[in-house]
């Protein structure tokens, strides 16, 4: 069942949208791939729709990204500096594919939501987990500090360098090793673009287990190192369960081969899952084996209003009992969010005006047997009043409108102004609560309050826009916050990561054992600390 | 919702069984918890039914079991011995609750496969993760061995001491701590027993993510030290996705509290994916947080009869597009385990005489959905001749009398003779392979080669019986099984764990750098060793 393909060469920087033949979810917000083009351009904030997309890599109408050792209070570490004899070195190690073109770097070292940027002076594109191992060990006998890198579509700062940390890219670790049609099996190098897996895979009649709007881009081994959470994770699941194997490139080069295609393996520490999640900070991922759940045959979408918060919440208790198995996303928005891409990208609501909005989303083996299940479900909570209004999807492109209310919410809030986003986990019953504090909070301090995300997860969006930054706001959020959600027992980062932004709020959510633990592994799996500086592990512990 | 109860108060050593409400599988083969009571008794091998059940906590009627130390060639390390003195200062910790009665003793020295047995003085009872923390405070500074112990069920000899290591038992610590009604996310004390638990949240219309045949007896800290598998793995997967937070204390007594009840947490390194399978050697896991799916409203079970292994295969990847979303068990055993359970057991086969039998069980939210989707399945099958016989059952006492076919194996097994046991992952392909091989092998120096498990995770049962224990025997098997696995790149143990008898296999299933690895995550955790020495890590690297 062993077969080898290449996945995606469409050239990473070409012109325009990189066309997707999709499979029922739109990918319309993706605006992947865009060539960076940098200059005084159009005015910031005015701008075309195809540049200042929320998915353009790089747009070439906003203004020049302050670099991040100038925005934030951070020192380089004594790491060696890159030399004439290491780039000489590289150039043996991976012959052709040592990057020192400015233009080109740009793209590397500015994160994709253009708040962070590093000054690396080289990339390298290695293709195998042997050339990974090379450059490693090099790196580590000359203590150069590397910035792993997949799509870099990460939204804490953690894929761009925040000094010359050299940026080690999987975009050319993209081949498939084998795919196992019995077992739903797929194991892959790092450097496989989601979308092109996603493709492969249901060819075959699999779904990969995660999806994310950034599909287009992001590369598995940053799926993985970062433990992307997405919008099948309701169904799903963690990427801790999914992950069956990994094959893992340490700091000192030895490559740590725990490529198992396996459901299950109890021998000895399941070492793999230290990866998950540590953000390229205690070794880098050249490979993964995942678990493929089956294709759903069948797929509905409701778009739904309820009056209250309190009525999401039964709703969803509803919604669980009564889709059961075939529930794969639930979804949820506030009143604010539906005024923001009504206003912004002149989206229409399909439902009359409400206090909160659902996607509620259906995959199943059965066509009539969902749309049963759905319609007794639905009948109940209109019934009772949890619901004032809805509509159903069946179709894809009906489908595809309904999930761009809530997809493109991000897109409608970086059109607001500038925006303090945070992502954080609550007891559900609690969810709301932040967001409306908050409001409270902050008065006429801020433009919008809004409170979206992934309810069937506990996992909040919030986000908070204002006409400009301003670091007094920034006082009053931070770390109030953190405070409240730590107060909660809840989790700073719910799926972004800390990456170099959120580094020292990570004590809002874990002890200071916890903390202490954390860098003992970081010594001990990178005693140097090559491996993404600056990144995960707060400055002071 | 937090709410706090005693689960489980029945007394652990009660004479007889533990009635059990049930839900809708049978426990019937579930004779645990039966009072120790040691003597010369009936001659061995021909015994009662009760005493010799597989299940039975300490049989009154088999052989004194063998000294591990006198049937293993293992070398106590330099552990201190327990003193007087630390007797009076664990009182002063676990006040009354300092067990060294030997005939309270010998339950705990002793495996559960009778095959394994310690000569522990003390076992120790705390009842709060602060006694825990206290006591291994203690043994830290003073160099004590310490062998944490659940319900002792494990099958490789990782759940009691090799020597005299204290002995932590967690079953006092059976509370549970809350239980959120809408996200189903259950958090309590690690002795908690998991019948117990499944009934708990059965009342709330929800279910464990998990289901072993020792159910009765095992705690939901040792199922997530042993990372446990079970009969529900296929469709809630592993407990490295279900766990939602741990709380561990460290050798050194340190209390590690990663007991969050969040379904997202991406603040720094998941350490609590350390100790899921640790089998007790890194921490003490002391409570626990897990994700409970929703009840199913209806179960179904179908008992088939195929021709062939390939015909398993092919009704296996049928099954998995048909049934989709309510697919809860795919189980299989061959001809020889169908002859165990009718000769020993005398249980009779719903169908006619097949080289294979599958065990398929639905669990959905619709009875009259989920019985359409097995009709049509079953229809599909047997008209295609993958299947040639079958009976379906839909009320709990005929699914239970199907079940038993199946997981009354080992004890039919049990009363064939003496077994060797291997519990192998494999690509599900390959799997029956081994089966036949060693038959092959081993000619008539078996008694039978039995091949049966859990075909949908890729996990096989292999068992060899035989009239009596031969040494000469078990180096025809070993290193055969382990290299044949390995060979597959399989695991040599999928579910069991490595525990004391199967450490030396563990460079079977992981390479040098990898084992390496974990001896360095042993030395940082737990510097001395003292925590479960002798288990999981090889005896030499």
């Amino acid at each position: 069942m062993a077969e080898a393909m290449v996945l995606c060469r469409v050239p990473r920087w070409s012109v325009g949208l990189w066309a997707s033949p999709g499979w029922w979810r739109t990918t319309c917000t993706l605006r992947a791939l865009v060539r960076p083009k940098r200059g005084p351009g159009c005015p910031g904030g005015a701008s075309g729709p195809l540049a200042c997309s929320m998915f353009s890599k790089v747009s070439s109408c906003t203004p020049e990204v302050m670099l991040t050792q100038e925005r934030y209070p951070v020192q380089r570490l004594p790491f060696s500096v890159v030399s004439e004899e290491d780039l000489a070195a590289f150039e043996r190690l991976v012959p052709g594919r040592v990057v020192t073109d400015p233009e080109e770097l740009e793209v590397s070292n500015v994160d994709w939501l253009r708040t962070a940027r590093g000054c690396s002076k080289v990339l390298l594109r290695p293709r195998t987990s042997e050339e990974v191992s090379r450059i490693l060990r090099y790196c580590h006998e000359r203590n150069l500090a590397v910035n792993p890198q997949g799509g870099n579509t990460g939204l804490v700062g953690g894929s761009v360098p925040v000094f010359d940390e050299i940026i080690l890219s999987t975009a050319l670790m993209n081949q498939v090793t084998s795919f196992n049609s019995v077992s739903g099996i797929l194991t892959c190098q790092a450097g496989c673009v989601l979308e092109g897996l996603s493709r492969y895979v249901q060819e075959r009649d699999f779904v990969m287990p995660l999806d994310l709007g950034a599909k287009g881009s992001c590369h598995i081994g940053g799926n993985v190192a970062t433990n992307a959470g997405g919008l099948r994770f309701l169904r799903y699941g963690s990427l801790h369960g999914t992950v069956l194997g990994l094959e893992v490139v340490l700091a000192d080069g030895t490559v740590l081969d725990c490529l198992t295609s396996l459901r299950k393996d109890n021998t000895g520490y399941d070492l793999k899952q230290l990866f998950i999640g540590s953000e390229g900070t205690l070794g880098v991922i050249t490979a993964v084996s995942i678990l493929c759940p089956p294709r759903p045959k069948a797929v509905n979408v409701a778009f739904l209003g309820c009056p209250g918060f309190a009525e999401v919440l039964q709703t969803f208790s509803t919604c669980r009992g009564m889709l059961g198995e075939i529930l794969s996303a639930f979804e949820f928005m506030d009143a604010e969010c539906m005024q923001l891409v009504q206003q912004h990208l002149h989206l229409a609501s399909p439902v009359q005006e409400s206090a909160f909005y659902l996607l509620v989303e259906t995959s199943g083996s059965s066509t009539g047997h969902d749309a049963e299940k759905l319609g007794c479900f639905l009948e109940q909570v209109l019934g009772s009043g949890l619901v004032t209004d809805g509509t159903v999807a069946t179709d894809e492109s009906k489908a595809q409108a309904l999930w761009a209310l809530r997809e493109r919410i991000t897109e409608a809030l970086s059109r607001d102004g500038y925006v303090y986003k945070y992502d954080v986990s609550l007891p559900v019953e609690r969810l709301y609560d932040l967001v409306t504090d908050l409001r409270a909070r902050l008065g006429s301090q801020a433009r919008r309050v809004v409170g979206y995300g992934h309810l069937g997860d506990g996992n909040l969006h919030l986000n908070v826009t204002v006409d400009a930054f301003s670091a007094a706001l920034l006082d009053t959020l931070e770390p109030y916050v953190y405070a409240w959600t730590a107060g909660q027992r809840g989790s700073v980062s719910a799926e972004h990561g800390l990456g170099f932004r959120k580094r020292d709020a990570l004590r809002y959510s874990k002890p200071p054992p916890a903390v202490q633990l954390m860098q003992q592994l970081k010594a001990l799996l990178d005693p140097k600390g090559i491996l993404n500086p600056y990144k995960l592990l707060p400055t002071q512990a």
